[in-house]
């Protein structure tokens, strides 16, 4: 059975307490033996969330933008090149078995929507919930978490319910 | 000069109110010249924009997300098969000098938030609108319109203005 | 009925007599009523076969590799913008009906080979033939052409079995 | 410093004796330390390269084309999913350091010259070479091994080049 592999979505540009969240959060999917994946590049939540489970020894994948690796963070252990621009946006979600979406802005939004519509189960963590979502929301698709531990409960309900129905 | 091309995002399935808007909408794309591009698919806002286009004698293009044309609307003029899923709809927007936002779901969110991050303008013509899409809405990338005729008049200003630009 | 998309393949570097013949095959291609489609860009084959569809008033597709329209030939009409590199490639074949593969280097060789995986009918006319293409050969799938007037021919009769088969 | 990763290529359908190959060059990738990545499938040369790098204790990773992992290999660790059918192939090589390109059909050609297109050391283990890759073979980009050792030494070569330029 392969291992789960947690989606972290968020800014390139965000506040250091984000950041420092972003490598709370990466340290504690690790932990869990989950693989960390993310848009791969080396700034803000993607930097800090593979900064964050490499310190813990866990595997970090990375979902590239571009034609090479030249952007990606350290932390990145595999480096997926895409040279597909946003369009591996579609990529990070539905490779993922959880998302995580972190505070970020039209980017991170995206992704928010497509993993809804592909039926992935989605966290909130700091990512603004909105309207746009509720359907999703009163599905229980969609979650709100307050803290990382929260995550990490919500995710681990999520794949233990998946293992459960042998996914 | 290339016609402008205005892309009508919306969704799959929508009430006959706004299928009967969609088709207006198409309607008043063609007369102005423009070019309709929509998802292309025979359902929806999609097959009701393409079928009004049609109707007053434009030319409309569908970027289809599957292998074919088997599910293309019986009015797209020219059908792009992507074979890319949901990542065409990065394509839509791309594509598009403009683009107009219908009621829809997450797969129309996702088409919002990446034409704002790729810097495309858009009118919001029944989709809601929402905080994540705030700086964008402060910075006048993004506007809501009422009616058609809204929507006529915002993009008329936004193609003249990338007209005296030289794009 | 939708009109026949031809996608003219070949390289953006090629000797002034393959200019001359892509604009001679695009002016064919216009003067039957089908529509031309090829990869966009200001160059070699590409802006040659545009050049000649539209100067026999037929209507030109693009499909650009790119983020917008920066590098698009001036006689696409409609340039449809990917964003997503060489994966544009595979919308190249998969909007054509029938594939034309002139001189060209590795791009061109990928599109051949997708057009073949995809069952696209495909005709050569200056790309080389090879042993890779050898099983297709043999079953009519692909065909050499020695003149602009042999692709005619050879596209006609395939346009017209398809529309027998209501494809 | 990121592991090489080694990119296998080849056809769905093969015969037992180049399965066994693949499976012998999936063990050998994995003994040098590398990472083996393929289009993740369950079958031919897909599944048998998975199959031997796990065995020797490798880490294995599947770029899927469809929109989750139900066609994976049991013996892909990592299964990116992609949703983008055929256009995943670009994935396929720039994620690798170096591609290998085994028996198969006109999917491994178009990955052979997309790999090409893009820079990648290509060398060709059954799969055949045409002079369609003439020029790049001359510049010592493509070349062919007669057994797993051959390849083995080739990539290492490239490898401890890329190395030195600080790639």
């Amino acid at each position: 059975m392969r291992k789960a592999i947690i989606g972290v979505m968020g800014g390139s540009h965000v506040p250091p307490a984000i950041e420092q969240q972003a490598e709370q959060l990466g340290r504690a999917i690790a932990a869990q033996g989950w693989i960390l994946l993310n848009g791969g590049r080396n700034c803000g939540v993607m930097a800090a969330s593979a900064r964050g489970a490499r310190a813990e020894g866990g595997t970090t994948i990375g979902i590239l933008p571009g034609q090479n690796t030249d952007d990606a963070a350290p932390d990145v252990d595999i480096a997926i090149v895409t040279g597909m621009g946003d369009a591996r946006n579609l990529v990070n979600v539905l490779s993922s078995t959880v998302v995580v979406a972190m505070p970020g802005g039209t980017g991170t939004a995206s992704e928010v929507a497509l993993a809804l519509k592909n039926g992935k189960r989605v966290i909130l963590l700091g990512f603004p919930d909105s309207p746009l979502f509720s359907a999703h929301r009163q599905a229980g698709q969609l979650t709100v978490a307050n803290t990382v531990d929260e995550v990490i409960a919500q995710a681990t309900a999520t794949i233990e319910a998946l293992r459960h129905e042998g996914v």
